[in-house]
């Protein structure tokens, strides 16, 4: 039976959204990912994903899917004419909009699932302003397997394939092969961030970066070895790992 | 070949949009339309229709079709669990990010092609916003074909089938016809505002009004006598008319 | 007796304004209106308008006629030095904060009588959030009596006679004939849009224009016919019009 | 020849107004004045100085006046049902939109003439966010003549009749002698106040009130003994002040 | 005991804290002083001065002092690099915020003791507005003494010493002599105002104006004859007169 | 010599402050910390650690200390009455400022020295928000050293002692021994969050919390076995660690 929010009517809300349920939004993004990958990639991703894990487990842990965020905070890509991108502040109205919407149902939970690395430091200030402003419960998670958890390391471009590198643009071919053009792409690691010991992506400094500041073509990995199994078996671990989070965040309560 | 925005590269942005170029954004809506329809109405005719448009005269008259926003300012329905919508402040935000990020893509015209009425005011507001700061050349168009260009009449619903009534049950039992229960469904018109000479729908003054003012089962219309049929006519009709209107848009120019 | 609603005192608010009072805005603009009319147009316009309608209907039914808002939202005209305008947010926050204050009374009726057409979808779109946020019923009237209800028609304008035109220009001449200087007007009547089908002023295809997009001189149509006879009659009809419409306003209920 | 601002076409503006010139907004305010008095007191008082002082120095001293601002920041009367008041923000937006407008007519000097004391301290804020968002040379004056300069001492209210006072009550008197009736009116002077050495009205410690926190008629000082007379030798002293004043603030500069 | 706020721990705050305890916040300003003295003169001024008086009456008269506000609205200065300040929204809102912080306390009194000229009428402002939203007590008070409470007169700098002038030097040279150099000021009187009857500072005209109008330099008075002998009496006797009026303020209540 | 950015005067602002210095902004927080630790403990940490640092390292590394953030956006403690907290949208408009001002001196880095981890988020997405408006190179540290780079564990406290544990507990007892009462201090760990695998601090699926959603005493740790000299040994080495990240902050670019 469908877990699609939207495909509920009005009374239907009242009928099957119970405080054990969970809603679960999908959030993308349109933005540029380099010559050899289109705007849509994280859109397609989270969408895909969420569908994904929500044919999955959906019925088994109540979980509603709400419909897809499809823009939302890509300022990093701001130079770069075609990006869609809200502003850190409209992004924030959009998420108090919905969070006030989702607790009027009476559901509890909140997740969102989010496509677009940009979004994670806002989505997650917005988590406990939704918990106060609203009372929800609210989690953050992300499409892509951590290597601790099964995902496939990408040591070869030395931790930094993070915006157009390899995984995403194997997840992408396994979702999209006819959107992706490999013939475009090349390495483009920015090597001599590896040999800081503290201000790198991950390090414990945290810093302020456009994606045009390493490179001008604006991807940061190496996507010439991407292969569309590759991206099915990330993807197929993916989902699996969702539904394995979301099982856990179903149960999940503060124990006060 | 797609007409698909965001199935470009950012490189391909700046190769095939150009001033000549009209980007379309499908607007749609989540939100309570009675217990025979889904909350996702709005969403999917938006969405469905642009798409069909877009099939139909995209590449001839070099349109291209943005990401559909699926939620959009539903406050009418506010007071309907379920129902998911923007203030006006955030609906604003969101067309300001948009048209600024439109404009960087050198592309001098943006279409808004509008699935729920509840928008129709403020997104005309908006045309002149967008036009005023980012120089655009801004449209907005609606899905249904007004009687006088061959819609079919809804005289049985006094011209009250504004929200879940005959017609739009119908377009939508053709998209999607296992999401609509006519079973629940009965005459809802508001048959007292008829005598009306000033204040009614369309009538010479307008109101405010929120969509349990008139009943609490919040549509207005009689959908009883819908049919896939019927719908089938509507949405082609609906969608050759927008293909002329939209022929139209792309040759119009002040005259300056 | 007065029917101003800033001559009663504090106390005097309790015990003349009741839930069956009707309080009435008029909104006016101070912008360029061409080289033959001073920025006051729509202010005179609106201020006059309503005093002359609650002079003549405000004790049978009860209305009280707030002090008139003489500057809007006329930002088609910014680039035009003199014109004063406050930007779509300045003038929303100006509504919501006077839907407040006319709520704290006691009334359950507001109607805002517009004299700027520029201002008329973001005041529709108000009307629901002044619904919404105050509980209050709300209405939008204009001061032009449209033709289908006696105005006299602009056919040699090709109904585009939409600012600073014959109508408009007559009315202003029957208010305050010594601030018109008719040798300076000329025929601007944008023809090539009359040819269009949709994207016309009134079309099924709306879109957003300044008004120096047709011509340099920023006005729309043809006065060079305008006589204070003329606006006379159409002042005398839109009175008595506005009058019509007040007495069905404060007769209006949802009918739930 | 007029002074009045909108009585300025668009063309005219650009040949009329200069570098010397100063435009002149008078701010009134529609709020509780006590049982005696109508809302409209400092809206009337405002504009009726600022036209008697325009007409006596306007033409010599190339000053424009703009159309009066009724309601302005009244929130110490925001208890009192009638009271029309916009929020702070609003006020500053507003204030904000009129100085971009002011800046673009070419004139340098923007004079506040301020009838509310309620508006005093966020007035003055804004004279300097004009000046340093827009350049404009920015003044605020009153209405009232100080007792320094001539200005009838209140003695006998302590130095308290603040709001509906002996003063103001005479002026309005003088003014719109129906819209006062003094039989409604006592002396409501906090003498407890008048002990204090630094929390009083004009002491070394300013304090927060709101117009009920003394008495719940709202009113501060002794109208009592108030007559046309007083009010007609008030309104002419602070008009000859007014016009020393413009006088003095068209004709200075920072000397830099 | 101490007498900081920030050394009670939250249960300690229920306990120690009740509505007849006055929570005093000290602001200060980051700012440009001329050449002879640094950016700290507000915010130390301010700390300082609010500890001792706190250190002297505290005990008695229940006063808590709150942690210092070091940068606020100083934009006045901010063409001159190195000035940190806060826009006029910025700054009441952090008010708001610590006034609805504050309000939940207990305490029913906060004294804003104000070290930055620049902030006086934004503060007088936000009085209101805290006494409007949270119902507080609220007052405002500086660090000087006005000189009919035994402030040193200023005469020499013609009542202008108002930014990096006579008293203020010697203050600061009082308070961290190391961090002023005399040897760079000289006598920057704008003698040009002394003139003037109505626009000048203190004047009945006020007037926006930036540091730099009056000379590039941007300090106004002339700070040649400072010393700290002449600070440290300053300072005493501000102290002892702050704390004259925060025993007054603990008392005060509008008597209704 | 003193590197206090406000012990600079406007003119050594020019002088001292370069394209390769870099401002460095602690970042505090009034806030309750349990009953054992008062409201100051990460203003205190935040401010002690920041001089000590730049004492040690700001001379080579051309460094200059901001005066301390004291208050920030504490609202995962707005419950507990005392607790001084910035919302989220005042928090950034305050590091907009900032970052406008410091942009304004010609440095290009900002530090952002972080001593409460309920801003880490947002200070995170102000990151990009500043080097996108303001052209800045932004970093975000922490005061703790991180057990990777030689911090002591907490594995007793179950890797939970977040907010005023053990680790905390004993840093402020070295700085600030005489306000710190452990007698009222017991173990608050939230056991059933370790036996999760994602939602958990630290865990793949982030989540929303209040610092009372675990135990109404609001600290999160172990404190009972704090001391001073482990809180010696851990503030030196935070220095140590901090200027190790400054080290490579100052060298840092993006090698483009």
């Amino acid at each position: 039976m469908s877990r699609r929010y939207e495909e509920l009517s009005g009374p239907e809300i009242l009928d099957r959204i119970s405080p054990s349920s969970t809603l679960l939004l999908p959030i993308g993004a349109v933005e540029q990912h380099g010559p050899h990958l289109p705007l849509a990639v994280d859109h397609v991703i989270a969408h895909e994903t969420a569908t994904a894990v929500v044919d999955a487990v959906g019925e088994d842990l109540d979980i509603w899917q709400l419909p897809t965020l499809s823009v939302s905070k890509s300022n990093e890509h701001a130079w770069s004419p075609g990006t869609l991108w809200y502003s850190a502040d409209t992004m924030m109205a959009i998420l108090r909009d919905l969070g006030r919407a989702v607790a009027s149902t009476g559901a509890e939970r909140l997740v969102l699932l989010n496509g677009h690395g940009g979004n994670t430091t806002l989505l997650n200030t917005a988590l406990r302003e939704l918990r106060l402003e609203f009372g929800l419960k609210t989690f953050l998670v992300h499409p892509s397997v951590p290597p601790a958890y099964g995902g496939v390391s990408t040591e070869s471009e030395l931790g930094m394939g993070i915006h157009g590198g390899l995984n995403e643009t194997s997840v992408f071919m396994h979702l999209r092969p006819e959107l992706v053009d490999l013939s475009k792409a090349t390495r483009k690691v920015p090597e001599a961030l590896a040999d800081n010991r503290f201000v790198k992506f991950g390090g414990s400094v945290m810093f302020g970066w456009l994606s045009n500041d390493f490179d001008e073509d604006g991807y940061i990995g190496d996507p010439t070895g991407a292969t569309p199994e590759r991206g099915q078996g990330l993807f197929e671990a993916n989902v699996t790992h969702l539904g394995d989070q979301l099982a856990e965040i179903v149960r999940f309560d503060f124990g006060r």
